[in-house]
């Protein structure tokens, strides 16, 4: 098979102003992927017949396969179809199924059909009409110039059910695609993205099927592995393959695949191990125990927690002893083990967590922005504890402090 | 003033695959839009030297400010560097201050500065580099062939504080911009998006400078009041005119101004009325506190939260009956009222709130997925509890509860 080239236009004046964000570019491309199709380029341009036009023969010249979302409506502004007729020659002419239906909607709904609603009926002569199930404009399919031209509204619903209904079928036939491809992420943690690159260098630059995408994200890192092959069967035995060479340079810090996150696989490995936790949170504020909640089923391993935002909750709260606190302050490796242990006991889990530091944007006991404490306190009323300086404001503090824990959970719990 | 055409093109093989939604183009384009510059195109582009290159020459023909994020990591995938330097011989260099920052930020971290790192630190020669506060690839701006290309990261938290803290007050120095834009955000609690415009049609429709675009947010809605005008002041004075005559319909929900949000606004108000709370949550776990402590100096006013997810817990950390547990359930507007008074005790804080209620996705002592209970207990142990039947997932449910319970406190506690 040749390679399919193509690419998005989404044209709108509200793109270019910053009122609404470009969802289509990514929905079609996901599901242009899924299909084989690359997306070399997308563009965004407003409503502006000349600009318009040097859009649409630009793509013309580069792509195969030419997407075009808004711009179909009734009104003044919408100029996507004289705009490709001005390029093309190719003439516009009325649809009359989507007139008749045009009629029957504006009749049903007692409503005034306006004159300039006939707009929407129009669509370019030899062109394919695709039936708009969830609203008026059609989709609109032609073959100029050695390229396949695809017309849409840009409404998302609107776009994305005549993409399903009618584009996606469509294309399936008439480019006969014979290529799957099938993507498989990696997640990591506890290595960092240069240190990840660095370690498979040889492979990220050696690799072209399947690819290695490094992809970073806050506190942990994957890879994305995305093979062509002619059947599924024959793409996944691809991605296997590099993936054992990837495991033998840094599998110990692979802990999932696809959707999976570290939040999840830490409450699948509690679950396995039927272990209960509770967290005490001073300056994460309930953030830990807010992201285990996020999962359902959490009651399965989550007793609850205590935010202990002040000396003296921690007193009431947790019981813990105030002379501790005097003697070693909030922001210690002592007041961190004395939560873990008491928030266990409170709370009558097998695992106690606790998060104690500095979130800003002032010091705290002497201690820079940035310090954390946080303390495991297992089955057993053993301590693992941890101290960290963590970058970045309050909420990134907050946020590193918190999946760092889930790092230190699933080291703690992995078999 | 001479019309400044700016474009945008974002890096990025993850955009043309939708793996990403591009954000970022939307935030710059409202940047812009703010300071009365005109955006003609968004383009993407992958991580392919060629495409790139092709990308550049053509903005550099049509813009005369030209911003690019994305493509400025450490890895071989990144080649913006490299492909603005082919089309316009502009020579790399190696930036000291981004070095020196780099290599202290490695250090303090205990992390090994791999050598591709070095990389980051790679800005053009004459160029002006921007201070990145948030991260390590800084902005840089190089003016070639009379436009001025601006290059940041992709990561949008890096993006925007350099957008923010460097590239918007050089772009205000550089072109004397001699329009003026003002803008100024109402914000509205209580009342539906449709039910604000339905009030408010006659203005919206009626008014061009300023214009009044309405913003729907989860669970409160915003208008954005936008003025062009020679100076500022005269910009302030035609936005107060049309606030006074917003106000007149719709004053009552007016919470405040701008940056704030409903969490910020109870936090001030708490602070002037010298209260403390804490909260009891159950199927919000966490949430509203974490909402709280975001607030800088959230010690003045928040003690501390219990969140009780299982029933034992609401005994053993809260001390509440089980007699009325058994009775009532923990759904149930005495549970949540009880939970309210506990906590209040606990944390002896002079008000409580609690969150009782079915996330899903199971139903949960025979009530319907989305039922949940909030209960203000205040300094005089009088109850204010009400019951919310909250569309939506797992996250919606318990999202929509916490920012229901700001909007309860925020009337509860208003003058």
């Amino acid at each position: 098979m040749t390679e399919v080239k193509a690419e998005l236009i989404s044209v709108g004046t509200e793109l270019l102003l910053g009122q609404i964000v470009n969802t289509n570019a990514a929905w079609i491309s996901e599901q242009l992927a899924d299909k084989g199709i690359s997306v070399y380029y997308h563009s965004a341009v407003g409503d502006n017949f000349n600009r318009l036009a040097d859009v649409f023969r630009e793509a013309g010249k580069r792509s195969d396969l030419v997407f075009i979302t808004g711009g179909l409506g009734p009104t003044e502004d919408d100029l996507t179809r004289e705009a490709f007729q001005h390029i093309s020659g190719v003439e516009i002419i009325e649809d009359q199924d989507t007139l008749n239906k045009m009629e029957a909607f504006f009749a049903k709904n007692n409503r005034m059909m306006t004159p300039n609603n006939r707009k929407q009926a129009h669509v370019f002569k030899g062109s394919k009409v695709l039936h708009n199930s969830v609203g008026i404009a059609p989709g609109i399919i032609v073959d100029y110039n050695h390229t396949l031209w695809v017309f849409m509204p840009g409404v998302p619903r609107e776009m994305k059910a005549i993409m399903t209904e009618g584009v996606l079928p469509f294309l399936t036939d008439t480019l006969a695609l014979n290529t799957v491809i099938r993507s498989r992420m990696l997640h990591f943690i506890g290595i960092g993205e240069s240190q990840l690159e660095y370690e498979l260098r040889d492979l990220i630059s050696s690799q072209t099927n399947p690819t290695i995408a490094p992809l970073a994200s806050e506190g942990e890192v994957a890879l994305r592995l995305t093979a062509k092959a002619e059947n599924n069967q024959e793409a996944e035995q691809l991605i296997d393959q590099i993936e054992i060479k990837i495991k033998e340079q840094v599998g110990q810090y692979l802990y999932g695949y696809d959707n999976i996150g570290i939040e999840k696989k830490v409450f699948e490995l509690l679950k396995q191990k039927q272990l209960t936790i509770a967290s005490a949170e001073s300056l994460t504020g309930g953030a830990f125990a807010s992201k285990v909640v996020d999962q359902g089923g959490a009651s399965a391993i989550f007793n609850g927690a205590a935010v202990v935002y002040q000396p003296f909750s921690k007193i009431s709260a947790l019981k813990m002893s105030e002379e501790l606190i005097t003697a070693y302050g909030t922001v210690s490796e002592q007041c961190a083990e004395a939560m873990a242990l008491h928030v266990k006991k409170v709370y009558q889990s097998k695992i106690g967590i606790s998060f104690t530091g500095v979130a800003g944007p002032e010091e705290l006991e002497n201690q820079p922005v940035g310090t954390v404490y946080i303390s495991i306190c297992d089955a057993s009323d053993q301590h693992y504890t941890e101290k960290f300086q963590f970058n970045g404001d309050r909420q990134a503090i907050r946020n590193r402090a918190v999946k760092k824990a889930f790092e230190l959970l699933f080291y703690h719990l992995k078999p």
